[in-house]
């Protein structure tokens, strides 16, 4: 197949939207941004050995480049609106790319995000997707505005995807589907905007990601027997000395770590709770100046490795 | 160098613009778009060993990523204003990033555009960069909108790019600027939008982008003694038998082909005059469905290949 092929077959496949003035197959795209609202753009690349696997099937790999844009939108309280994507592939292989598409605009769909425009390279396999979200200017969360004194709290359960990691081929299939297809928590994004004082997504592992929610001079204090766990994480990991350095440290989970006043504590799990999502309080923010993670019963927990670096 | 210590590095170099709400280092970036104008987006790759070679200078690749992705936007008559970058980097090389941020913002900043997000991931070396630009919605110029009887002219000269390959080691500085650090024409595109039909920048190739233009049933034909060319492609090539292929079909231009009716002939050049930039005629549209070549003397020129395609 040539390139113009190739694009003819994305495009065949896109949504067709009334806010997209010009689509696929043109210079660039040309959108309808809502009036009065701010405009939320990120970017996240997924590296063939280092994000995926080449033996997973291409829809898996489709998917998860839309869920970990998807993610960063959600954790801006934005609402996700336009895909593009910049494909290097490194032969021409149609059947890779339906499947692709399969992952990537089924999970783009339900949030009615359409695939607007995007790039096609011939190289080595790297998926670059960028998102475009709004937001009500005066509801953008940010990162690094937690207080002392605010809860720290977490939505869904950690710890899934680093299982699948450090399990691999004997991973059972609960936990490989956390790795492989995280569902990005768009929805409980936008719920918690309004009650929280900072959000991040969880891709770094826990701890790492914490250390961006917490300004100048700030620590927290994580209780680990509060973190929450799926059954299959505890059937997998039954010893929760191993299983939590899985859930500070693993990272991957695309679930969102915020921080909210205590008083916010009832109304936040209120609205995650309508969505069929547990927010769970983990422990608190101090003015430390550190990260300590304690046991029920008192005791300090030895920190393992603070999270991910791409370079580390 | 950690992945965090590089996005310090890159941010400490980026522009701090009020219409940027929140800018590096957050889960996504947060704008202000300009009420009552269409936003515009595109994103393209630079792949080693496809768009540049590993003994080019960091700072000409940043500034070759900038300009492709620019170029874009120019051919929309659309106004960029602010980049994300997507590195894919083999190692932590802050040297390199430091060139490369050198001509990447080195020519994002003359058009006041921002670098507000991006991503960093260990990988083969993959240049990803998206740019969000506004627009007029009264004044999007479309490529398939071009019709019979329109001029078809473009801004610049043809083939600098093409013989810097061509004659790879022994090309003249002059051929080599142009392949390295192409200057988008983003002013030009602006100053033609209410000018001309159609409009698409020359990056696969004059021919193959002429194909772009050119709706249902409409054809073209081109005089290719009247293509525009530079006094160090006349020097290289003075044969113009063997110019006008890579005048034709070589690519990597980035200038801008427009289609326009005969009575804007004179306000389009006027328009480009003022910056400095010639606009030339080089033949016209009709309706043979066909695109032909012809020389001054009405002989046929026997077309060469029809331009760049990523996995021809």
């Amino acid at each position: 197949m040539t390139e113009f092929a190739l694009i003819a077959r994305i495009r065949a496949r896109a949504r067709t939207d009334d806010d997209v003035l010009v689509g696929i197959g043109d210079d660039a795209a040309v959108l309808q941004p809502q009036s009065g609202r701010a405009l939320v753009a990120t970017t996240d690349s997924l590296v063939l050995d280092r994000h995926f696997r080449a033996d997973w099937p291409a829809a898996d790999v489709g998917h998860l480049a839309a869920a970990v844009n998807l993610s960063d939108i959600a954790a801006m309280g934005a609402r996700p609106r336009w895909a593009l994507l910049a494909l290097t592939l490194p032969v021409a292989d149609e059947r890779w790319l339906d499947g692709f598409l399969d992952g990537f605009l089924g999970l783009c769909d339900p949030f009615d995000v359409g695939l607007v425009g995007g790039n096609l390279s011939s190289g080595p396999l790297n998926v670059g997707v960028q998102l475009l979200g709004d937001v009500d200017p005066a509801c953008v969360v940010r990162r690094g505005s937690a207080r002392a004194g605010d809860l720290l709290a977490v939505t869904g359960t950690l710890g899934d995807a680093a299982a699948a990691l450090a399990l691999a081929d004997t991973a059972p299939a609960a936990l490989r589907e956390r790795l492989r297809r995280p569902l990005p928590r768009v929805a409980a994004g936008q719920a918690l905007a309004s009650q929280v004082s900072a959000m991040i997504d969880v891709s770094d592992g826990l701890l790492a990601d914490l250390g961006h929610l917490l300004g100048h001079g700030l620590g927290a204090r994580i209780t680990v027997d509060d973190l929450p766990t799926s059954p299959a994480l505890a059937e997998s990991f039954p010893e929760p000395t191993r299983r939590w350095p899985l859930q500070l440290s693993g990272g991957n989970d695309y679930e969102l770590l915020v921080s909210l006043a205590p008083d916010r504590r009832e109304s936040a799990q209120a609205r995650c709770a309508a969505l069929g999502l547990p927010l769970t309080v983990i422990g608190s923010i101090d003015r430390s100046g550190a990260i300590e993670c304690i046991q029920a019963d008192g005791t300090d927990l030895e920190l393992p490795h603070g999270g991910w670096d791409h370079f580390g």
